[in-house]
């Protein structure tokens, strides 16, 4: 395990200096570079012996509960890459790459009908993936699984029901209040303080730079080598202050998860980030609950506003708190508010959902994208790209990937509301720029166990109940009607 | 062989990576991807059936030439690399490793006693060695033979004895005139005008920076991932211009091999390197014989003047000229003027060959070592770190490396004489800025062929005879009695 861990933050270290480092002609040799690591990953890991071990460990009964975690994970992952044959795997790669090409060739026309075919193979594919997977409720289930081990639409459905009644009636609510101000973002923040401010943030929440580092790409991402060497990317644009500033918070949760990881349990699930929502929940809350909160910029303002004198100048501390918490709706689901985010997610969840089972259908899915959108955000998007094509994740052959970004936001309510509970004046300590207690909190309830614990599990132990919709919806009324009406 | 390729370019880009951007305490884990890495590509080479089909392809008559070379060059190679019992190669390992370890320690203690026993043990090591790939002449020419294909004592024994006898007396002409001034080398440049004249110089001479880029590293070097990503690395010391400088036309010389290579042939012997010496040639070539020329710098040097007024008030173009051509023997080869350099590598060559012939122990190599330096440098070092601990080869396991530096000048030289022959004007055109037709003439004769030749064969089909001391001492007595005659 150790050995295909090695080969896999190979193939991370070869993708992060792709996005960080590239020159212009090296892409060809470096993705093909990429797939033999990978070819030789999946071998190491799907050989007979290494399954023959694994079932023989696993009726093993002296292991110690992590190493029977260690070993059923492990065995679990091992049947599921070793249920598909070679045939079958040569023609999901072909059809996801003649995807991929579909849809960029597609946001080149701006049109929908270049990408139609490829994503009925590509759902055609799914299905017949699903298939083989085995589920035992709604196919969709086979999907979700993969990004999210155990995740059911069962488990989905009455969230996303929270989502579509309560929080639209909260949005609603903010809606009748005056909007507030956030033209301060987009005056001119100089390139170099960004960049500064960007290393400042990270070092006060805790990322340690002996074991990692900031670069620059085109798209804002975390990745790992090792909890040695976790590195996080941003994008610094003079004229959109919150982009870098959120992006880098954002990323920095998701490294200082990966930085918390044992280190001792390299290559093991024990020594692995647990789920993607709980990964993603790690950058949620540092970006939405620490990020976006009164107490974390009532420490940061004063220096903010040293930093950038001429484009702050009109802006108090409320003024910014409130402008950086603005709720409006937006048909681009990356650059959404902390609100309206989750109805982009639903609407993909919806039709990833529909497309499984055949109550919706590829042909004239833009259209069908378009009411949704009319109906969920009030607006529909004049052109494909704007709509249907803006996210990746489809062409990449990602169907059950978009409901972890809102259960991370929702787990990162939950665990913040319980850390609240048992760090004693938290907000007082982010006020002074302590995250320090923060961090300890997370490291010892989350990061410290990697996948020691399945999601809802960890979700228990830490706060004595399974994902609830209702911390989310707590925090984002009390947030958002302080911003609206405070 | 492409996925054998493709491993190695992976390690590649990890080494890279790691000299460039790791993380302080990242290292632990990235020697590990790199061991695990090496091992699956050892794997990989080694495997039966590879054997078993290369051993069918040299035995079919219808390849072609370059096919023909493929194979048996290959074939060597494997041969080669199988001829070493797994329990060798696990005792190689732990030898040369403990000598690294020990090497480092010796450093800090200043001291060859810390170091002796692990050299003495990797000698005994590089016996056996020698014994398993076998030899017709010198134990050492199985060491050579590893960096070099085919070189041996006989071939490099007349050569270095021209080094002790044509050097030496050129050396001491040059002696009797006065020295030249060089202390402008090390009046302050600053650093981002240096680093922006790197580029420009980079981008002068032909290389790509569509197929590379340049950094910064603790030691400059080249690194290719494929001919579409060649990389090269240097330093910048505001107090010593001529590092940044040369280093660069340097590495870049081994970088317009490499993106010259043909891309077509990846992961073939016809698609990589000749020989270290041949790479050596061509970092050589550039530094030395265009870099240090005359021409040269009378295209570049009012636009560096204009760089750097203040540094090169008092200098004009001759004394530059001069300046960077100083001769002065040194204790360290790293630092060694472009003469004096050769009697550190032959003095490396001598105890390296008594080593292994056992005419030369480890006791007291560090007397035997200042011993030559005094005969051959007329000086000997303080303490172990200036004298015989100065370089990682030998714990590194590498002997017989020292030799190729020496061949590479001796190469480039007689290529460069050719060049000038072949190329109308060239010197001329040098003194306009124009290296085009330059490495045209060099992407034709021997970046274009790959290992397609043996470096004997391509410097006969070159130059219409086999490497000749005589062109190095030609050139270096043209130019060095004009230096300080002149």
């Amino acid at each position: 395990m150790k050995k295909v861990a090695d080969i896999n933050h190979a193939i991370a270290v070869l993708s992060w200096d792709k996005e960080v480092n590239l020159p212009k002609d090296g892409a060809l040799h470096r993705s093909q570079q990429v797939a033999t690591l990978a070819g030789l990953a999946h071998t190491e890991f799907t050989a007979t012996e290494f399954g023959t071990m694994l079932s023989r460990l696993s009726e093993m009964p002296s292991l110690s509960a992590a190493e029977k975690k260690n070993v059923s994970v492990t065995l679990d992952k091992y049947t599921k890459a070793t249920k598909f044959s070679e045939d079958f795997v040569i023609k999901k790669s072909r059809i996801e790459s003649e995807a991929y090409h579909a849809w960029h060739k597609a946001r080149e026309a701006n049109s929908y009908e270049v990408f139609k075919d490829s994503l009925s193979d590509l759902i055609t594919l799914k299905k017949e993936e699903a298939e083989k997977l085995k589920y035992s409720g709604h196919p969709y289930d086979a999907m979700l699984d993969q990004y999210e081990p155990g995740l059911t639409v069962d488990q989905l459905d009455p969230i996303f029901e929270g989502v579509k009644k309560d929080l639209k009636k909260l949005i609603k609510k903010i809606g009748k209040s005056k909007q507030v101000d956030s033209k301060f973002l987009n005056k001119k923040y100089g390139w170099n303080r960004q960049w500064e401010l960007g290393l400042d943030i990270l070092e006060n929440m805790g990322y340690d730079f002996n074991r990692g580092r900031q670069d620059l790409s085109t798209h804002p991402f975390t990745t790992s080598f090792s909890p040695m060497d976790v590195r996080v990317t941003t994008r610094v644009d003079e004229n959109d202050f919150a982009y870098m500033l959120w992006s880098t918070i954002h990323e920095g949760g998701h490294a200082l998860y990966e930085q918390g990881l044992p280190v001792e349990d390299y290559g093991l699930p024990t020594g692995s980030y647990l789920s993607l929502s709980i990964h993603e929940s790690q950058s949620r809350l540092w970006e939405n609950h620490v990020g976006r909160s009164r107490a974390y910029w009532s420490y940061w303002f004063p220096s903010l506003k040293a930093d950038f004198p001429k484009s702050l100048k009109k802006t108090n501390l409320d003024g910014f708190y409130k402008g950086i918490n603005k709720i409006k709706p937006n048909l681009i689901r990356t650059e959404a508010d902390e609100l309206h985010y989750h109805f982009h997610v639903l609407i993909r969840y919806e039709i990833e959902k529909g497309l499984m089972d055949g109550s919706i259908d590829t042909v004239d899915l833009d259209l069908v994208w378009n009411e949704m959108y009319r109906e969920y955000l009030g607006m529909s998007a004049e052109d494909a790209n704007q709509g249907i094509l803006q996210d990746v994740h489809w062409a990449h052959g990602s169907l059950g990937y978009f409901p972890t970004y809102s259960l991370g936001s929702f787990y990162a309510a939950q665990f913040f509301a319980q850390a609240q509970k048992d760090i004693k004046k938290l907000n007082k300590k982010l006020s002074k720029g302590d995250t320090s207690q923060l961090l300890k909190w997370l490291r010892e309830n989350i990061h410290q166990h990697g996948r020691r614990y399945e999601a809802d599990e960890l979700c228990n132990r830490i706060t004595g109940e399974s994902l609830n919709f209702d911390h989310f919806l707590r925090y984002a009324s009390d947030k958002f009607l302080d911003v609206y009406n405070g």
